[in-house]
């Protein structure tokens, strides 16, 4: 069982951008921070259900798809389920739709945490606790079942985990980019390496992929 | 001919350590940020003056030795020089040594800049100036006759003529360390890329070699 974490990020460290409209709620950054990622097989099936076979199949599919496997539970923060967007309606489902990618008890760190558990057919249950990182870690992993928890972000939540030494596997996808401005994921994460082995691998797409493994 | 800068930086981005002393004059971050490149047959041999032919001679030195390559002209800020730590000596001679391993001119630029050029037997000359980027630049342009010019560093003075888009080639070697502090190369450029093609490629060492080259 292992605690895993993965995160696109700019050359120059940042997870979240900052160009969002009303318009473009997404911005164009975001695109361009996640575009191949979102290119690839793996996403176009298991995030957007297009069964067409359609999408790359290099390394960023190799890393796309690793995100998926062996999850047993996964541990987000509240603006990752969209609490921060209806903070005041108890009956909002988050935005992830009615098929969330997740097929498996979902987690949500969150200060207001007397909301009912939201169950899908398709094995995700969102359910919703105020807790610190290991104590939820803690209830994640017997969830989880003997696989992998997944800290699927955001940013803040990923670095928190870091912080605490919780995460035995990071992989990041580095878009050669400068976003200039956002979240940084490395900010005071001085000596992270320690305690990692480190490697890296140039996708077809130009992204670099991180690992930091332990042991 | 071309401008180019190379450095060596951190996962992070800093491309300066803070962790000197008096008894480790360089710091442990230096060593762990350039090690990989102190480790090539090109560093020994061209700056360390070994001739026994030891070092490594793998993806890293390929780029340590196209650092070498087809400079005419050399740019570089006071601190690389030396003036920063000796500025009241007129007759400091920078700590490069007599044997300097530039051979060819190299444009000093401070404010205080009423020295005279010093000149080594290997081509080396140290000229000092008061001037923008562009215009020393300029200066370096004729003087290196249609060879390469180099922006030698240090990362603030390569970071003002990244800002001004008179760099047509910058590599950097990023160490999977993350340092925490210090000159950040990325700070305030956020859109580099625009107008480059980036490629990158990692070496047997595990430093990730990122290009930004114009055309």
């Amino acid at each position: 069982m292992a605690v895993r974490a993965d995160l696109n990020i700019s050359l120059d460290g940042y997870a979240s951008t900052t160009d969002q409209t009303p318009e473009n709620p997404f911005g164009e950054d975001w695109g361009r921070l996640v575009a191949a990622y979102t290119a690839t097989r793996t996403f176009r099936e298991r995030v957007l259900g297009d069964r067409s076979g359609g999408g790359t199949t290099g390394v960023d599919d190799r890393h796309g798809a690793a995100y998926f496997e062996n999850i047993g539970a996964e541990i987000m923060g509240a603006g990752m389920f969209g609490l921060h967007d209806f903070p005041d309606d108890p009956d909002w489902r988050g935005w992830w739709g009615e098929e969330p990618p997740f097929h498996c008890p979902v987690f949500v760190l969150t200060h207001s945490a007397d909301r009912d558990p939201i169950s899908f057919a398709n094995g995700t249950e969102f359910r919703f606790l105020d807790a610190t990182p290991a104590e939820a870690l803690a209830l994640a992993t017997e969830a989880a079942g003997g696989a992998d928890v997944r800290i699927g972000g955001g940013v803040d939540t990923v670095r928190e985990f870091l912080a605490a030494g919780l995460i035995d596997r990071l992989h990041v996808g580095i878009t050669p980019i400068l976003l200039g401005r956002g979240k940084n994921l490395w900010a005071e994460l001085r000596g992270l390496e320690e305690g990692y082995t480190v490697t890296s691998e140039v996708a077809e797409s130009g992204v670099v992929h991180v690992t930091f493994a332990r042991g």
